[in-house]
């Protein structure tokens, strides 16, 4: 690959064994797969999972549906708290056939809908299950019942099931925390889901984020799940210990422009338009926004021990290095980053560059 | 404007205002003003930087150039240490007869240049006068010498001069802390030029961070100034004094989705892939990721006191108001967030919404 600028790399293979793993573990546990399209946002990469069995997909946004639909995917769940100022642009897609699934958290949301739908469409009910960022509280019975009847006798919607997103994994310590975490938002959302089914008794239940689905057991009660980051995984995901750092199948290819012997670093054309200022913290309280590995022609090499990218401004990136790997760099050669956060690196770089030659797009690249 | 979606708002009337006030400032301390252009990355606005009488810009990345080549601009500094992998890219400008300058921080990458350029170009050597990102010790000088020696020597390579980004100014605590950091900058670079005049006797000096542009009140020494941020300023700059809250010119509009009563939040659809996740502290050390302001016919108004954009994931913005400010927004309504880092949001919208109906493109929805 002949490489001059900060371009994304895309080990097809890496992201297939991703893809392969999280097919296993839900047809294992007989959960559903329908998996976030957000980290990706690519028709290519849809393909690929299309071809494992995968019909039913989640995104993030209204506009992502929108690209999703135009390139053949006709049931998609929108996962964000539905904006009512977009009830056209749902019209629109379901005058196109396509099978929408909207997030309510409130009966604003539901009443305006009723006021605005063209054609019936299914909702879930978004649960907050302790994370808080969205969704209405398991423990807010009287809410979920009045929504749960609100969306039942109209005509225009129908109670598919419930969402719950428990964001709070990326906050856990260990597996053994997550699986945990999981075991009581379980409980949470199945409490949820029996008193509901008076509404509708084939009530699905979906969970949805990275951390659990990677490595939950048990995943009795639950109908669906709905993982996105899992295609690429990142360091975020690394260090919670849900995959193995050579899972990230993902890599910026950054070109050496400066090297500073006074304090080891050198200087990488890839920044916070490249990485995205999504960062974590070593040892020492320490920012980084990425960490250093070697571009090898299938692929790249392990992380280089200690190796991090401890600055990041809009265009540059400051990688810290020892000695050895100081003096084996030249400026001009080109080494790989791997992301804290895939789904924003890849938002930003709006390309795939497989290894094998192959581009693959990004919805903001052309959508 | 019918807004149903995060949206880039532009006050064309601030930015104007911006460059008015950062032209009479250059007028006044007679050095020449050479925007640069990565905050706006935007054909329209660079007209009118150009209608003000501007007609060389900075720039920070060959594409960069590139676009701004193909939308009439033919003299453009690249101000970031060189890339020696994009010689073809430069060969290819000069062909059309862009004059391109380019940074340069070492004999390897002159070596590059002298070996591989197919006309002569000018280039600027880049100074660490402390900041410490990228460029040469103030005090390197052998290191100076050399390059400077080698530059003159060749016949591709025309020194035209000194660059110098003092970016620790964002880090001083007042404005007048950045007049001394900027004092201290101007000593040290001064020096460099006097003792590198033996090369060349017109050498010119150019001195670029937003901050000490905005508030310097001595220029003496210095040719050329390159601000880019300026144009739109942002919570940054604000919270470092160097500009009023109603100098920001951008805003992102984004429709609420949920209110939560019980932590009075409003969850907006704005998150990390439209504000960045680029953060300030808040005074009792809690991050933020914008702040909220109420949109009205042609503008918007004064920050809500204490509603800030506590949480941001990839498409949600949490934002924390108080009791009145919740009672009195609905689900539906578009609120507006000024940005902590104008630069980056611009750089994730992709298109700016002037209040008067025009769009304006950014280079990376188009290049």
């Amino acid at each position: 690959m002949n490489i001059s600028r900060p371009t994304l790399l895309l080990d097809t293979k890496k992201m297939t064994a991703n893809l392969d793993r999280m097919w296993e573990r839900a047809l294992l546990r007989k959960v559903e797969l329908i998996p976030h399209f957000k980290t990706h946002q690519s028709k290519e990469i849809g393909e690929v999972i299309r071809a494992k069995g995968v019909s039913k997909i989640t995104v993030s946004s209204v506009k992502m549906a929108e690209y999703f639909a135009s390139n053949g995917w006709n049931d998609i769940t929108i996962a964000f708290p539905f904006n009512i100022l977009e009830i056209d642009a749902i019209n629109r897609l379901t005058d196109k056939s396509i099978n929408v699934n909207l997030l309510v958290t409130s009966i604003e949301t539901i009443d305006a809908l009723i006021g605005g739908l063209n054609a019936p469409i299914s909702v879930m009910i978004e649960l907050n299950a302790g994370y808080g960022r969205t969704g209405v509280s398991t423990s807010n019975s009287s809410l979920l019942n009045a929504m749960a009847k609100k969306i039942t006798e109209s005509k225009l919607l129908y109670l598919y099931g419930l969402y719950c997103h428990p964001g709070n994994t990326y906050g856990c310590n260990s597996v053994n925390e997550i699986r945990e975490l999981w075991s009581d938002v379980i409980d949470r959302t199945k409490k949820v889901k029996e008193e509901l089914s008076i509404y509708n008794k084939a009530l699905k239940l979906r969970i949805g984020d990275t951390p659990g689905c990677s490595v939950v057991e048990s995943m009795n009660g639950v109908d669906e799940i709905g993982p996105g980051n899992f295609i690429f995984y990142d360091l975020v995901m690394n260090y919670l210990g849900v995959c193995e750092e050579e899972d990230i199948a993902v890599a910026v290819a950054a070109p050496i422009v400066e090297k500073r012997e006074d304090n080891l670093t050198v200087v990488v054309h890839a920044g916070g338009v490249h990485l995205s200022k999504d960062h974590l913290f070593d040892g020492d309280e320490q920012k980084f926004f990425g960490e250093m590995v070697i571009l090898q022609e299938d692929g790249w090499s392990e992380i280089i021990d200690g190796a991090k990218v401890v600055g990041a401004s809009q265009e540059h990136g400051t990688i810290k290095v020892d000695q050895a790997t100081f003096d084996a760099l030249s400026i001009g050669d080109v080494i790989g980053i791997l992301p804290i956060h895939s789904c924003l690196t890849a938002n930003l770089m709006k390309e795939f560059h497989c290894m094998d030659g192959r581009v693959f797009e990004h919805m903001e690249k052309v959508f």
